[in-house]
């Protein structure tokens, strides 16, 4: 939560923290500007201190959004700056940091966040550490304060996820009741006319119903189908025709428009009837999802969970990404990972060298299990999202059925 | 164009590049990829060589749409990686790199592009160049080989933003015809069941109207009316009516979904009736509009046309940014920006220290002169498309009316 963020920096010895960047597409921007829609900004945070936001004259209203102290960066005029720089955008972006961390009064371990152009930046910081010799400039390169502070969600935070939950639960039902109102004719689910209702049909409604609700796909949802539905990464294939008895995995994590607060959630289908092989993969998955969900606890090590599920789907008969890393027929990834302002952040249910997150009061997480036979045809997940409250109770926020079947 | 890559890294002593990060949000990826719908991946070029994409085996088909020669990342074992770093992911990514790198022959003069974390970055980039002797790493801070090659476009990419120019117009057309379905009372403009309608509802409108033809907003759309159409970055409020006789600032800019190409227009409109101070403003800005758009011409200078439109505006009376840099009543920005993979890039039709751009065939660009009086409750801005054909003519691409009062 941000009331950690001066705790890490004490234990991280930085006085310091700068964020860079566009608020948009920029997690840790949004996060520290409290989803204030500004353009291109900087926040400096002294530790113990409130961050300060700078901005130009042109957004000083949404500026007061953020609720943060605001600098107006037209007092430093830029295009003077420039001018005393003869053109030289690095010269003169070094001496306008140098003005503002200095009337600032920044000094000692300064480290920078946010998003921004790779080479340009390193260029930039290097020039700011030799040019001012009261910072000495230093990095995070993962799990930085700001992504730990994210790992557990304010009340108020957690509100908003499920907010987008509830909207993200009506679209998906939309979707459900849009396969419903179409025909069989043989395999092929066909409107009135006969013809055939396609992944890019149901992708289209999807889009309109997110748009409605506003929520935006920050990337294209997962609507996969038949061996598509088989490969976790595939987004499906919009001229593939909808037809029965194919598994179709309809993964959806839209985001608050503007840039905000993220949902995830996996349902798999079959229109008409499934196959007594997909049913009996359906029924272990549901095992396997029922039995190791039934664990998450608070305080508990992330990574166990990967182990158990891992654990379950072995003894089942299936391949999984434990015995082989290169699997692609079984169970192929990771059980989970946290939401909030990215859709993937921390907890990290994976058991991978380097991680070792846990589930604490405030952790928001995916759950994710799913096996994929692509060489069959098919494949199923079931994603639901979890939150430890403060009192301790992990807390399924994903109210959903998840029957297979839809029938027509 | 994506030809003057080979050139300019020559020119620049540059003996490879190497783009880094998500496809998404990331223009130079998005641009080297050649749009293929990738999620986090690498690419290298060395100089007068194809680019080279590093890519993980679960976006194997994705990884063929971008046409480049594909290296499966699986066979590095990153598990076995981060275990010999004992988990120390930093130490795992140089590693990493390093064999990539060291594979690929990559010596030299390297720099790196695309969007990252900031910090993350900086620690990165040091520890490679301190780790791989046989590379000197180097940055370039603006105007970059990749920016300067988007300064002008490809037949087919041309043809893209015109795709996307149609579509816009569609979808200002259609807010026209939404507005136009109300009728008036008194100032306000009603429902059948004289509820009021908003900016709120106009956005709605253009969400959906957006989402239906595949386009998205990158950020909102901006619909401004009265005092906050005379403020340029508003976006405009959705509790605000929508009444009779004040300007309505609607500058649309939306991109291809997935991450692609640009469009951007801005018409100005007027419910029911204009006042004649408004008609007039009107009027001297389509004036200026016109006498500085027919001298835009191939192998210009970009600011002069800021310069003139100046000139133009002063004449009738208005103060402008060039008399004034604070000013925010008359004319307050500069007069244009490329659009591509970036709603802002090169060339840019700015007066500014540093700006030197040029008209070049290829170029397509942004005219879009305003007048702002927010005192006076109003603000009025054009803006078209242009391109500049092989055949060295600048053509509008922003094929519709530009009817300032709209009549119920």
């Amino acid at each position: 939560m941000k009331r950690d963020l001066d705790r890490l920096m004490q234990e991280r010895g930085l006085d310091a923290a700068i964020v860079w960047g566009t608020v948009k597409g920029n997690s840790t921007m949004s996060y520290i500007v409290n989803g204030a829609k500004l353009s291109h900004v900087m926040v400096v945070k002294k530790r113990g201190q409130d961050p300060i936001l700078f901005c130009g004259t042109m957004e000083r209203e949404e500026a007061e959004e953020s609720g943060l102290p605001v600098v107006d960066t037209s007092k430093y005029n830029y295009r003077k700056i420039m001018e005393d720089a003869g053109g030289d955008r690095l010269k003169a972006a070094v001496a306008y940091y140098k003005t503002i961390l200095s009337e600032v009064g920044v000094t000692g371990k300064v480290a920078f966040y946010g998003l921004g152009g790779i080479g340009r930046n390193w260029l930039l910081l290097r020039a700011l550490d030799d040019a001012i010799p009261e910072i000495t400039i230093t990095g995070e390169f993962d799990d930085d304060i700001f992504l730990t502070a994210r790992r557990t969600k304010e009340p108020e935070e957690i509100e908003r996820i499920k907010a987008v939950g509830r909207k993200t639960c009506e679209v998906v039902q939309h979707v459900i009741d849009y396969l419903k109102s179409h025909r069989l004719d043989g395999d092929a689910l066909v409107r009135s006319d006969g013809s055939p209702v396609t992944v890019g049909d149901c992708k289209a409604e999807i889009r309109l119903e997110l748009a409605k609700r506003m929520l935006i796909e920050e990337v294209d949802t997962i609507f996969a189908i038949g061996r598509d539905a088989g490969i976790p990464h595939s987004r499906g294939n919009d001229a593939d025709p909808i037809e029965a008895g194919k598994t179709i995995v309809f993964d959806i994590f839209p985001q608050e428009q503007g840039g905000g607060y993220f949902f995830d959630m996996t349902r798999t289908f079959v229109v008409g009837k499934a196959s007594p092989e997909i049913l009996e993969a359906y029924r272990q998955l549901e095992e396997c999802f029922d039995t190791v969900s039934a664990k998450l606890e608070a305080g508990a090590k992330a990574a166990q969970y990967q182990t158990q599920i891992c654990d379950c789907f072995e003894k089942q008969g299936h391949e999984t990404i434990r015995t082989n890393p290169q699997v692609t027929n079984g169970y192929v990834h990771s059980l989970g990972h946290g939401i909030g302002l990215d859709v993937h952040e921390n907890p990290r249910l994976s058991d991978f060298p380097g991680i070792d997150d846990t589930l604490e009061p405030g952790s928001v997480f995916t759950f994710e299990p799913g096996l994929y036979y692509p060489d069959k045809g098919y494949g199923m997940r079931i994603e639901d999202v979890y939150v430890v409250t403060e009192s301790n109770e992990v807390v399924n926020l994903t109210n959903f059925p998840r029957d297979l079947v839809v029938k027509i």
